[in-house]
């Protein structure tokens, strides 16, 4: 009954959050999350869609997708014109839970565009791409009060997520690839810095869960968050990259 | 703080699930949820999908659609080669909640193709879809086993889905439209009859929910559904269309 | 030579028309011919296409679908990017059927969409949606004289369709699916209630067919559509949903 | 009332077939009726699509487009992926003509590929297309059978195919785009040399039309159709091009 | 060593350019090269392409594509949504390679549009397509001098294109299909009337090819296509079809 | 008439190459040319196209793309089902490059597949790309000799590739974003290691070029190349991450 690489049942993988990763661009962060690798862009246009147009409020969109290699075995590109389920699933989630860090109204007729590209893939992308995302998203947004005369602060709070699974019976944090390829039930999770939830989605893979496990569940997750929120944070006070300390609790 | 249609907030809208309105489909419903209407089949083919083929196994896939002019304002079709976002989610969301109650490999080398759609929306269309779909199912698999030879009964488990909204501050199930517009979280729910979940989707609308908001409106949709199983299964056991009354707690 | 439901060669199959059955779509009708039964809505909106903006003209245009399920077998959806041909041709025919019969100027910079989805296909799709859509105009233009403050009635004639095939070279009026598979030739009309055609399509399916033979199939539909527009009207006339006798002559 | 081109009502445009157009393709032809240019082409291919393949037995299939220069007004190419209705509904007619005068069967596993590009367009280019398609397909046969082995005749019959409209109250063969534009009723008509009809399409363009404008327009068409069959047959016989002469009747 | 059609190395196949080809276009042209023919036609809109406008300056465009029988084996038309990778390369080659003939401030807010099309294949389309389009485009540009109020002359140089492979070691100028095919090296090369390139891009088909191969393929390139600029001015200077001479040098 | 970044008109920028970039990857590497940074994997698949398959010999292909951020301001991606021309040209380009240099026979039955993603876009991305695949290439080979018991080596040369361009009238190497915006030229140029080329392809975009400037740039190119083969040698006979030096010339 023992983890792969050996973590306790509640122990996030080792994260890596760094910042300022491409030129030019307003946010860009890298995110490690074990062999997880996301590269997180946030960039900023001064328009938004035709259909928010002339309302004096701006808007977020996300996108996601994996580079062809990132999976070991080569993947197929999104290019056919029409967007598998899966991808099409994961950005409206990244979207969403931004969208609940954001002021629009204090963005003024702005878009950020979030990009959320996997390097490499060992299960979590998903949050991992919440996660990192945040983290450029309050880079872009500082750049754009510096070079774009925005006032005020559009942040209006700061979210993370993390994934949890029941494995051989037992929950687990921060499932890895193969732990994730034989979970019973895979549950993903964005939380607020003040601990209130933006989504929770739950799902039975192999096997049904009780309103327990649901519940044992989420307190996982929430903890899992806890950790990461303090590594955001840490990322963004420091001008230099940082790496996430294994915790064990 | 009163709903539209006057319910209490853990009362459901009257349900009514039509069998058999389409001849010569193995199975076919119409699930109404107060003016929710969506029509639901089943279908069975002798073929899986190339990447199942020659396992011996089956496989169980659907689709959702809204008709053109089941919001009232008239709604673009699906035909432009990318399918919006909604819809995947939607149809995967069904698709996994019928796979819950199917043992592939009773079903044999055979596909059933589930579709929803859409004739009128008036909020919770999506867990219509499933309740009504898994009648639609248990009809084909019935009319399988004695057109199609199929010995045993891959059904293993009934399952129903129900949304709860907190609205105004306050947890209600079943939104309508008009609530569903209104509302600050939105949980989509999915349950077997032995009372374990198969789908939990919160997501945070307006403002995020704290986990004592989660757990209350788990609570919530646990019971609803309970009524729905027990709204299925007068509708299977009658060779009639059955009206769920309308039941206060 | 009799046919599958013992019908005279010259008779429709029974006629429902169901006025009214969504709520909140301007007109919404579903029409059974036999056992085809499609859903017609007609929906309003206050813009027209672009390439005929600020002439302060109307527009009407049709779509038309079959419900994956409506033909037994599960038949793929339209959702590739590429409308299959036959759909394409149906929905073009519908749409000149209907503007046969509408003034787009009395209409003003209004737009009419035409939706027919067949919930149930045994023959005769085309002609039961266009019968059933001429039901579904009039209502919608109904409400909008009295809703969007449109003046004067911009409906100027009734239109209807049958069709009519050579079967086991015997011309037959409306044939069902069974028939149809077997015709030689195949001949849709649509004619106004001032007994000019609209449409008149014939097709050679397994033979050619002479100018005679032309002559009295073209005859025979017209007689048929008389009928129609005479439950058209009792449709439209009543508020109460209505069955069209059968009628032997 | 005089036509454009001071022809009599009942009168043909010029038509000219070019034959062996192509060097290397089995059947191709240019036709010209009038300002109307049309390239026709026939290839064989030794496959015949999935769905009918192992039955031994061929098929014919068309495709039709227009040139982007050929309107004098560039338009715009079919490349969206999404195939323009008319041009959809065109190809499906003359793919219908030519199989009407192919024996499947004595064809073999063998797919004749008809293909109608216009050059330059001025009314009439879907019968044309008919008209020059069977003088390649005639061709192509005769190559096959010749160097494929194809032996036996699979040609079973001649079509062709003429447009009439009527303009300003009078019917009108051969109708050039001017006319065209101006048409009241537009009737295509495709005709074997027995007399026969394969299709008959008779469209309300500004107003209907009565049972005895149908008749007159039908019989004008068959009486057109009879001078282009002569003028394919002295095409065929002849290895040189042949210019049709203008006929009066 | 001989070439399939006996010509010198450093001959040019017999050229043909036909001006004035289509009515009512205001460039069109049929040139033929050896047995490959292309339709190059010029047309001219009002308006510019959205993300130029308000410039006050013009823009040129060009596709190309080759009809399906064009090959003698059947190709597949480019109506998939994906356009090929050839076609798209060869469009944006003569695109600019038009371009740089034209001075798109004298042109003003209009566009011109190349489209080229392959009547039948026998190497060298792409170049073809240059040369003849250079034709069809100074017609066009007089058309509207005459007919748009166009003053001032756009026409800013004269370009022509010419391929040269090597094949049996030994470079060809002009290569036919055959010997394309059989290429190791295949350069196509266009160039101004001042003697200065426009586009010069070789590629190793089967071998990579030295400095001095380069050289010596450029050299013959630019004596072939000195010719070819003769032989467009001599079409343009005469009212009628002008059929290149053999030119042994 | 200095450059940007203070560089000698024939001097390359810095160029990086790491190996191994990416786990489980046959071939993974990032290289750098100045802010240039492209992600180069390649991986090995036990089959071919369809249309190669059967015939005992392998198949290399390459795909290219940009990152959304990768410009500084966002680009939209390659989704819409029509892969734009620049993008469909490159990869190309790299594909046929590589194919340059691995004899598919030696190779077997199997697909060597190519992805070029750009990080970070400064210029020269496209034969960056090239330089970078031909490591990941060597490295894939590697691994499948090892893994997958391909025996012999089918690599048969090495390949790099420099864009060269002219500025302020001046030849240059190895353009910056900021100077290839203004360059008259841009030349690219692929070339083994024997010295002998695999595409030169040189435009005009502001003005056309003499032989002489296309015979100074391409030895411009040649000479940047050689240094690139020694910059790959070092990369692939070390472990580690090389970097390779600035040299002047």
């Amino acid at each position: 009954m023992s983890r792969p690489d050996r973590r306790l049942a509640s122990e996030l993988r080792p994260v890596r959050i760094q910042r300022r990763v491409l030129r030019g661009v307003p946010g860009s962060v890298i995110i490690e999350t074990g062999h997880t690798r996301v590269l997180c862009t946030a960039s900023v246009t001064d328009e938004v869609p035709a259909w928010r147009a002339g309302r004096g409020t701006g808007w977020l969109t996300a996108e996601y997708d994996m580079l062809p290699a990132s999976t070991g075995q080569r993947r197929e590109r999104n290019r056919g014109g029409r967007l598998d389920g899966r991808t099409q699933e994961i950005q409206r989630l990244v979207g969403r839970c931004l969208r609940a860090v954001v002021d629009l109204d204090a963005l003024g007729e702005r878009t950020i565009w979030i990009d959320c590209d996997v390097l490499q893939a060992d299960g979590g992308t998903r949050t991992a791409a919440i996660t990192g995302a945040y983290v450029a998203f309050r880079d872009a947004v500082d750049w754009a009060r510096r070079n774009l005369g925005l006032s005020g602060d559009p942040v209006c709070g700061q979210v993370a997520g993390v994934s949890v699974g029941i494995v051989e019976g037992q929950p687990r944090l921060d499932l890895c690839y193969e732990e994730d390829s034989a979970a019973d039930v895979d549950l993903n999770v964005a939380m607020l810095d003040d601990g209130r939830f933006v989504e929770v989605q739950g799902t039975a893979e192999r096997r049904a869960f009780t309103s327990r496990e649901l519940d044992r569940m989420v307190r996982m997750a929430a903890s899992g968050i806890r950790q990461l929120h303090a590594i955001q944070r840490r990322a963004l006070s420091s001008g230099r990259t940082l790496r996430g300390r294994r915790r064990r609790r």
